[in-house]
């Protein structure tokens, strides 16, 4: 099945057609509206340095859903077999990829354990809807990332540095996009610094370590975000015998609303850091 | 010492206090500004449950820290040692309270994890901020809570209905303390349900099963906040051998504003829920 095909079908009919095997592809634009999540599966023995390595960078890794051990349901966040729900599937082992899967079901254990994370996309609809263009979005290509010099909180055997992404947003509306992606800190919230990237420790704003890198149009101004690379830096650099994420671009779509815990906001009208009204 | 004597001293201070033996009472108003989080202490072998039964239910259980096993330190939330920072903990055996103390120094072992969650003294200071009264504050009393029929998600051994917080809130206020707390996900977030109790199984609100009654005036609306008293429930349900956690009002001050994370709002100007501006 391709891309175009269930592009404007709804979520059984998107969700029926990746659990079958007819779906491969990747999901940005897939079942509108919907929550997407990158997942991490790792073994229970590390899922509780895991975790505390999510819950002490909540930027890069915020956990919107977790499994119990051995179960591949996540009833919080639908009716989801982590087996089967994702198009593709990356499997680590020894901190290394080793392959890509359309199903996890032979690989299944009782002593797996799922975590699901935000992903940008949430605040990218967001900023899109308040009419703030992305130009990765606008030419199909990959947000561009960049590993940064801020140290993430380590736990247990996960450390590493703060992967980040960029968007180049027109200046006259990075207070506006800083304020709608605070709404969303279940997808990595707000930037974590706007403007020069020598900051950050990056020397080329154009030479992406992963993704594709974008014009850097004068007017606009870099802003990064914290990314959901990071905890895959972290696993890869904790080399875990056994691990499986999911493909990049391939998510786990699920039930709620992506925007169905975001504080209201007056589009347009964006107080400032104050909270005073322009 | 008296709790007079800290009103208005710095973190500092308070902490020093504390620390050292000399103040072992409530911590409401102390140190402004600063976070502060109720704490559970639980044998690691329990601690991931409970970390999954804290992530599915981040209303009333939102982490806003966890150490590493043994460690009493919590970085994260500043320059924090977990057996003597807080006024007073709570022990509890097989699920029942057996004592509070002043400090764990002698309960604490190489094999417990801490975790903080964070708590309503959050948004109500918020709420008062802009200008809307709370009874209990205003007449220092402790808020009604109330045992509801909406259940938690379970997790291992943690399971039980949520305990929600009610504050009755001017009638033309209602929606703009929704969306004021909405900013605060780390504090229990936006209301649980606005109105009739009888909707969570509260058959007199004028009789909560913790804290003390409130008046129900004319003009006002029942507002119940997802409550920190949930996870104790939970924890007492599970008959842990052993847990510690904090005494009621005598919480853990971490180092960070309260509001470092909340996303910025106009004052007195609340969009809809559309988002439209009145």
């Amino acid at each position: 099945m391709r891309y175009e095909d269930l592009i404007g079908r709804d979520l059984k009919d998107v969700r029926a057609a990746i659990r079958n095997g007819a779906y491969r592809g990747h999901t940005a634009g897939l079942a509108p509206g919907r929550l997407q999540a990158n997942l991490v599966i790792l073994p229970e023995a590390h899922a509780l340095d895991f975790l505390r390595f999510c819950l002490r960078n909540p930027k890069p890794c915020p956990i919107v859903g977790v499994g119990d051990t051995g179960d591949p349901r996540m009833p919080t966040l639908g009716d989801i077999d982590l087996r089967t729900d994702l198009p593709s599937y990356r499997i680590h082992r020894d901190g290394v990829p080793a392959g890509d899967a359309p199903d996890i079901c032979d690989l299944w254990s009782d002593d797996l354990v799922g975590v699901a994370l935000g992903c940008s996309f949430t605040f990218e609809h967001a900023l899109i809807a308040a009419g703030i263009d992305l130009w990765h979005v606008t030419h199909d290509r990959t947000v561009p990332m960049f590993r940064s010099t801020r140290p993430t909180v380590p736990a247990g055997p996960f450390a590493g540095p703060m992967v980040v992404s960029l968007r180049m947003i027109p200046e006259d509306r990075a207070r506006e996009a800083a304020a709608i992606s605070a709404r969303y800190p279940q997808a990595h919230g707000a930037p974590v610094h706007t403007g020069d990237p020598a900051a950050l420790g990056i020397a080329d704003a154009g030479a992406p370590d992963w993704g594709d890198p974008v014009p850097l149009p004068a007017g606009h101004v870099p802003m990064f975000w914290a990314c959901g690379v990071t905890p895959q830096a972290a696993l890869a650099g904790a080399k875990l015998p056994f691990a499986i994420t999911h493909t990049p671009g391939h998510m786990l779509i699920c039930d709620m609303a992506e925007d169905a815990d975001a504080p209201p906001v007056a589009p347009g009208r964006i107080p400032d850091q104050q909270g005073v009204m322009p």
